[in-house]
């Protein structure tokens, strides 16, 4: 049976984004969210426009239906969104995308007291999940277009297995995925998107991105 | 007269590859170092290669002699060679390139408590100082060469001004300095450098490096 990737907060806009990618990559997704009737909305448009067939539902009906889970949701809303689906998401691979960003000061970074927003998963889903990080760096308002990007995805976990699916989840969205590491190293790429979005103001860009130098083929064994 | 770049711990790879690059862009530089005759055989070496003057001697008297002093030596050592130079940078630019590897695990982000080293030099040279942090991701032994280096230098601070000049730096040492925000966006950087070394290992390159994507051109005023 065919791989179910459900997106949390998928109404948002990097959910949606990449639950369109994922779906024009033939992958099997489902929209969830706190209000079921914006997922069905979103799924909706989605399957309109794509000859999809995405399913919807509550984040907590999606983390249950699915077999692997990515978190999408703003930092304000992250613990309450992981407390809501942990159940669910017990034994399975879960993405989580949190940027620890605290307005008004989006620019200057920020870390939560856990040290990261990728730690913080870890202690509200505990040791029973598959914790996986990435999808920090991309431009969400980008993600959404057809346009190939250039913004190389950064995957932290310490599940090897799990980090090794989600680099291909980011190649299956048409970014570049990036074994970066054990979880704790997450620090880095949330903390870069406060830079990101600083030199996006300071040079005038639209949604600069970081790409690494090197031949970066295929990782060693 | 000539602006003064004293490079403190300038017998360590990092400290005379920036100061060969710098020699060889024809500013004025002196070497830094605990022992001082170690600092003039650096010296001296480039000097014979280069058809330079740079001078030398301890790193006290280096940063006494010199208008912008750059930091360049290991985590372990950062704080005794700050405080060994608190007095005469005083009201100078200083530039920390401080990344918080503690080894063995140097493909792990460990921050010290301080939040990062740039945080914790702040505290050791206190407010008097112009602090900024930049050179945290290039490979040494790449910038020792000749070679052009596909790698972007991160550059924060919160004196836009001596900003600036550090970016000027960068570029002077053929690499593209970026403006990247306040001192305390620096962790981005130094936590980095953890994940250059995972994707070097990993990837089996040498020296990989991060470029920022967009275009990049001057910043806005």
């Amino acid at each position: 049976m065919k791989q179910v990737i459900g997106v949390i907060g998928g109404t948002g806009k990097l959910g949606a984004a990449l639950a369109r990618r994922w779906l024009q990559a033939g992958l099997q997704v489902q929209i969830g969210s706190r209000d079921v009737s914006k997922a069905a909305d979103v799924a909706g448009k989605l399957n309109a426009e794509l000859g999809t067939s995405a399913g919807f539902g509550s984040n907590a009906e999606v983390a249950d239906g699915s077999d692997l889970i990515v978190v999408t949701v703003p930092f304000a809303a992250q613990a309450a969104t992981l407390e809501d689906i942990r159940q669910q998401v017990q034994g399975k691979i879960v993405v989580d995308t949190t940027v620890p960003l605290m307005p008004p000061k989006v620019m200057r970074v920020q870390l939560p007291p856990e040290g990261s927003a990728a730690l913080k998963a870890q202690q509200v889903l505990g040791e029973g999940v598959r914790l996986v990080s990435a999808f920090h760096s991309v431009a969400a308002h980008r993600l959404a277009t057809d346009e190939q990007i250039r913004c190389d995805v950064m995957v932290f976990g310490d599940d090897k297995a799990a980090r090794a699916e989600v680099v291909k989840l980011a190649d299956a969205a048409r970014l570049r995925g990036i074994h970066a590491g054990a979880l704790v190293n997450s620090v880095a790429a949330e903390a870069l998107t406060s830079i990101l979005i600083f030199v996006n103001k300071t040079y005038t860009v639209d949604g600069a991105g970081i790409e690494f130098t090197g031949e970066l083929t295929a990782p060693a064994e």
